[in-house]
């Protein structure tokens, strides 16, 4: 009926699974799939689904539409959670039953630790009530994402690309392509600074009198970011240039003055 | 043209702009619109936006219609951005120009910091293709949302959700709704475990000569998870009623045996 999937090659199976409850919309379910893929979990189950729009469901899934042909429709929330562990419900609402909630970046942690043993449910309840008392009490857990108090409740695809992004974070896999160049070291960024002291003397942009004074200024915006050697290299260049260009321009001078 | 909005009270009027650059589809728009007031931001700016469908953006907005209506339609890149001190663009591509990315929780300190004093611009590209270089260009930093790798391109709304939900959270004013009634102590724990002996002997569960080594299964039971003094009245309630039952049985036992 479920076999295990892995849908997404370089993302280690996980036991997270996201239940929808009673979804209504078919572009939330496309969209919820498409989370899914960008947050590598691929097991989807469709608790007491009506009849939904399937084309808008696979337009906003956009290339995660195996999703949508993997996911598994029973009737009943007990089916979908009879073998998980532990569920997780998102309520944006308050009352008496819905205290006991955590953020999901507090959550994750505990989610990813008990989802390597077990099998864990992500529960998101219809798009226009949210999950029920009845649904509550299936859960073990509480997550509300934090909003607005203004306007709470967030669409219920996105409830759940915030709940997997936090469990895909937590997970620690994720490298952002770094730059490749190294940042400069302050041997290098002396070096520059010398060129381009000789550079905006040569340039007539500071007289040899004030030259200490102004180039406190260019160090200090200099120093406001961090440089690479890339970066370095081509100030370098740039200051080599203005020399070479002042220095043509001097020997030129009295036939063509700058303007 | 672009008064201050402070469409959603309570939250402090940021120095936050979402820009879309040449966005495609209403319902987008009108998900980002949504995905913006859940994170209390107001501001936003469509630069180069063609004639999207305004049905669909008001279907996926719900609450939020209202910041489509104060949303800003400009033709260029430039003008969305020429009253932003800073720019930070989102992109999932790769390439010579995308290295130096950091993520959104990364960045969310120094882009909450300049808020304070200018306006900040986060800014989306099309859903087709994403920010072009010529874009990228305009950009002070690029946000890079951590995702899978198999299918890194996120949803338009969605990353605009993910970017605004750290800022948001980041901010740190968001507390969840906590529990109201405070963690039992030992003291509280230790009368209500001494009654649960005494009710478990006179139900018959456990035999005096093992009531020390049953009660260290029971204690750990109840050690599993966190107890309020809540929890400590129920679970005293239910040892009490045990008691009182098992009382009422001992005296009609002679005419009534307990089945």
């Amino acid at each position: 009926m479920n076999p295990v999937r892995q849908a997404y090659p370089g993302v280690p199976q996980s036991g997270i699974r996201v239940v929808l409850c009673r979804p209504i919309y078919g572009g939330n379910i496309g969209s919820v799939c498409r989370a899914m893929a960008n947050m590598g979990v691929s097991d989807l189950v469709l608790a007491g689904a009506g009849d939904f729009d399937r084309v808008e469901a696979r337009k906003m899934a956009c290339w995660a539409g195996d999703l949508i042909e993997a996911s598994r429709a029973v009737a009943t929330l007990d089916e979908a959670l009879a073998d998980c562990a532990l569920v997780f419900g998102a309520t944006a609402r308050g009352g008496l039953y819905r205290q006991h909630t955590r953020s999901p970046r507090d959550w994750a942690p505990d989610i990813l630790a008990a989802a390597r043993s077990a099998r864990v449910a992500l529960l998101f309840g219809p798009e226009d009530d949210g999950l029920s008392n009845d649904d509550l009490a299936r859960c073990h857990h509480l997550i509300r994402i934090p909003s607005s108090a203004a306007y709470p409740a967030l669409n219920l695809a996105q409830a759940v690309m915030i709940c997997l992004y936090e469990l895909y974070t937590a997970g620690g896999t994720f490298e952002a392509p770094a730059e490749k160049s190294p940042l400069a070291d302050s041997g290098q960024k002396e070096r520059m600074l010398a060129l381009w002291e000789e550079a905006l003397l040569a340039i007539g942009f500071m007289q040899p009198d004030k030259a200490r004074h102004m180039m406190l200024g260019v160090r200090r915006i200099f120093a406001r970011g961090a440089l690479s050697e890339d970066d370095v290299r081509i100030l370098m260049g740039i200051a080599r240039q203005a020399l070479w260009q002042s220095r043509q321009a001097a020997g030129k001078r009295p036939a063509d003055p700058p303007r």
